[in-house]
């Protein structure tokens, strides 16, 4: 289930409810050059080795005007990783984080993310650097980078709004 | 099902595979200022106002240490988003463009990601700013931000790796 197999006595594993809530839909796969979970890296860089996004129909139409972005949002499902550990303790020793400090694949919802450069588009495929996951691994969404972006469409009410109220307390 | 109702003749629907190639647990829910698509800021900021996660059991534990990260990203579920756009044209006007090329929450897979700067932890719960999602949307993942980070654990042969080849081109 995980490159992480057994939990030691610090890491803390619950009774995870079934992951009924909302369902995905792969929209394409990773093609990478690593084959086992400790040759990936940690974490992507920027000029990490060239991968491939295949995008499944019914959905490569989606990719249109994606070249104006030179960087993307990418999210994918790690499908190896077991979903209901709590509490992890890096391998090296030391004190145990909880799964929501830590950007481990082992969560409740395994999805990781990665900002990627584009590199080149083809027929149904985007080539870029930046990824650190498993080849195959199924994606989930692209989007692009939030700091690259604008949105279109008119103006919301919310864009600039700041503080809740006078005090800066939650309003809700 | 979405705050866009309806698809103009620029944008194209398309017959979307059943969403059922994963699931996914809500894990808590975000408290926010925003009762309608319309009055939600269309991308959070960093003074935005301050929004709530809370956090569903058997999960509070997975907050422990996270207040060593004073940004953090936030994923969760945009429930009242349509699945099925691959073209969507902004409402003001002008092309028609790719979800992927897109930050709408119109996708495949209604996925909302906001970096976010982590104000207070209360007891189940994350007090922030940044948030651009309606009051009570669902959370699904909460991770350290990628630029804080440090991996723990020994490292691995793919983070220093670079170009796949002498040629660049990719190896899978």
């Amino acid at each position: 289930m995980s490159g992480r197999d057994v939990a030691d006595e610090r890491e803390r594993a619950v009774a995870a409810p079934p992951p009924a809530d909302a369902g995905l839909v792969f929209i394409g796969l990773a093609r990478t050059p690593w084959k086992s979970r400790m040759d990936c890296p940690r974490m992507g860089r920027p000029d990490g080795p060239l991968c491939r996004l295949e995008i499944f129909e019914p959905w490569t139409e989606a990719l249109r005007t994606i070249a104006l972005y030179e960087r993307l949002e990418v999210l994918y499902w790690l499908h190896r990783s077991r979903r209901d550990l709590v509490l992890q303790s890096p391998r090296g020793g030391g004190e145990a984080r909880g799964t929501f400090a830590l950007r481990s694949p082992v969560r409740p919802n395994p999805i990781g993310s990665s900002i990627v450069r584009l590199i080149a588009v083809e027929e149904g495929a985007l080539l870029v650097r930046g990824m650190d996951c498993l080849d195959e691994t199924p994606l989930i969404d692209i989007k692009p980078d939030r700091c690259l972006y604008k949105p279109a469409g008119p103006p919301h009410p919310g864009d600039l709004q700041m503080e809740s109220d006078a005090t800066g307390r939650p309003v809700f």
